[in-house]
């Protein structure tokens, strides 16, 4: 790189000495705007709470430009059925393949209760049980997707979860019928017009229209982020999700405009989604980004995806691609293409990634929507200590002890000497009693 | 219930008309004082980030009266030896029990990776990898427990995290040998004599002396409590746990005193601890009554257990333990005894808590030491939404796609009119540039 020259998108090499500086720096830039929202959020769920109804009623207002009144708070099922009824028969078709696709992937996931008895006689196990009641924000706007739906709803419907709540805010009234007509696809049937810190107020904590939930799930702008956050604990939460990302290890031998299309379809979702691409090939490089650059000139969200391509792509050279794996487990990537002849070598090699797509006829976007898999996956570098959604994110384990005199007889004393070290005196007695010590 | 007369410990009785307004309050009753300590925690981690082991020395003389330098920010190896040698053999024995029956069981719950075709050809699956590092909390003082390195470290090792790393304050230099005991048992070896937010933040961002880890887990005060929440996205994090917790579901066959010792043992460890029972039979309520007033007197800890039991003790008389299950279920408790003849009727009608102990012979005791579950568990009603500390915590899942150019021809078409529905138009090239479409 060449010193005072910022190259767009950053062009990397780890033959270079000032790689490991450049590297750092990638991995280290802050590709999300922190707005600092905690305390109007703070200020909406104490509004909620104390005023219930009315405090969503008068917020939605405020903020989404519309008047609502107890009674249509909720979606009507007559709206959700027209909405269903008008989707075009291929839309649908999508729709379906999706949800039944999802389903069966996801049923592969539910974890199995455990029972046993061990050498001495104690029984012990685990017990799965699901959560009883989810509310799944869905955003409203451009970012209102049916995919979204069936990705959150289905694992839950798998994990047995018997109500399902869903929130997405109407602008002006206007609410996006394809994602009604998802949430019928999956069974969904109790949908608000709500937003914002407001919706996941009132499903943390209850209004008179809308009874609380257990955990609260999906995806959100600043201000639902943060209500996640404030409620969390009063309610479970799933992840936190950032901007999206793509790192895509490619040879040469791969079409520079399949993995150019790839780069920006990451791109296209948010001004600060990042696309990273990882090959020993330069000139392979220098065609892919001449492919970015013309394919950029043909997309409808073109201004966003080169936004994101300017300001966070990037190209790393490497002498081989030997060198990958470990590159890739440093960016602990939410998605992972693996365009190359032996994607399965590459990925025994490396540990961190959210998702990974394996060979050159796996774009990540079949993962987005007909794969199977969830598109629900951690960001900005947390697939080195999170998973992406799943049927356990809907259920919880009740872990299982039972002793019978002989056991307690013959594990008892160990407690109660190490109820002694630590000073806990009831704990030792509630054995010690029980066997007359 | 006579009015205005609180009777200590409380006693709700579901007959009476009053009871659910009783119930609710017991249940939405505060026992954490929310000290704010955001602001001054936010401070400190700044001071970390930016200065490194200074920081972490100028804060540990200032909050834990010790000099240290970056040489002995961490305990000697030689430290950790001697205190595992002046362990006495009955102490050790009992350590050494727990600690092999948590492995055993824990090593029951290593989630098994799954990878199949379907029936159109696609290849799907999971792979599980454990996290690279893990930084272990462990409080000082009267709180060091060394049953609660076991409970955290074990897992972690189970799950094959190469690098667990653990701190613990030593208040004035004193550090609890029976913790480096501990830890010496669990193959533990990196230790810091670090406490506080501060300890946090080195784990989250690394210092000149200390790696960052990928994760933080294990107990402490108001000021890690908010340490941990405020690191978290950056490395992951267990839960915030809260005052612990018990319900003891029980018939009047019991003995008074085992069941009066079983509710103290919670009591004795935070004046913010709660105990709960449910009877049917108010002679026997009034003899564990009793009993508890009589036990109390001979606690080392009667004052703390005293206090928990005055202002979070409560005894809910019920017509039939029928009625038990269901609200145990809106209690979620985190520790849960079923002192009574046929427990597994009485499970299996509920749903919603951290642990189950089963039967007359199982005081909850033996789960915080040898029973070999896990005693890191949800509390605060948040059984309802979350498990206990598992291996699950421990490892993350990356989840696999793979087709060939026939797959990619079958699912293509709906995944390109899925992104066309939601104006993903690099979305739809990746695939369709692909089919030559």
């Amino acid at each position: 790189m060449t010193e005072g020259v910022r190259r767009v998108p950053s062009r990397l090499n780890t033959d270079d000495s000032g790689f490991e500086a450049e590297f750092r720096a990638l991995l280290g830039a802050k590709r999300e705007q922190a707005d600092d929202v905690d305390a109007a959020v703070r200020h909406i769920i104490a509004r909620v709470r104390e005023e219930g109804d009315a405090a969503l009623i008068d917020l939605t207002r405020q903020f989404d430009g519309l008047d609502l009144t107890p009674e249509v708070l909720r979606v009507g099922q007559d709206e959700i059925d027209a909405a269903h009824a008008a989707t075009p028969e291929e839309t649908l078709a999508a729709l379906t393949t999706a949800h039944d696709r999802i389903s069966s992937h996801h049923a592969r996931q539910m974890p199995k209760d455990d029972r046993y008895v061990d050498a001495i006689g104690v029984e012990l196990g685990s017990r799965w049980t699901a959560v009883d009641s989810v509310g799944l924000y869905v955003p409203g706007g451009q970012a209102s997707y049916p995919s979204s739906v069936l990705m959150n709803a289905v694992p839950a419907k798998v994990a047995g979860v018997e109500r399902i709540a869903m929130t997405v805010p109407a602008m002006r009234g206007v609410l996006n019928p394809l994602v009604l007509t998802a949430a019928k696809i999956c069974g969904v049937s109790e949908i608000y017009r709500l937003g914002g810190a407001q919706a996941v107020a009132a499903f943390a904590y209850g209004t008179e229209t809308i009874a609380p939930v257990a955990k609260i799930v999906g995806p959100g702008n600043a201000f639902v982020a943060a209500a996640k956050r404030q409620v969390f604990g009063t309610v479970g939460i799933d992840m936190i999700a950032g901007p999206s990302e793509i790192l895509v290890i490619a040879d040469g031998r791969n079409d520079p405009d399949w993995i150019a299309a790839d780069l920006l379809s990451q791109a296209e979702h948010d001004s600060a989604a990042q696309s990273i691409l990882i090959t020993d090939d330069a000139g392979f490089a220098d065609a892919v980004e001449a492919a970015v650059e013309r394919q950029l000139k043909t997309l409808s969200r073109g201004a966003t995806a080169a936004a994101s391509w300017r300001d966070h792509g990037a190209i790393i050279l490497v002498g081989s691609l030997d060198e990958a794996p470990a590159l890739s487990d440093r960016i602990a990537p939410e998605h992972l293409e693996l365009a190359v002849d032996d994607p399965e070598a590459l990925f025994a090699r490396l540990r961190h990634a959210g998702a990974v797509f394996l060979g050159r006829h796996t774009p990540e976007v079949i993962g987005d929507y007909v794969g199977g898999s969830n598109h629900v996956l951690p960001t900005a570098r947390s697939a080195r200590f999170s998973s992406g959604l799943s049927v356990l994110d809907f259920v919880k384990r009740t872990s299982i002890l039972k002793l019978g005199p002989d056991q307690l007889r013959e594990l008892g004393p160990a407690a109660i000497e190490l109820a002694r070290v630590e000073g806990l005196d009831a704990h030792g007695r509630s054995v010690a009693i029980r066997l007359n010590l």
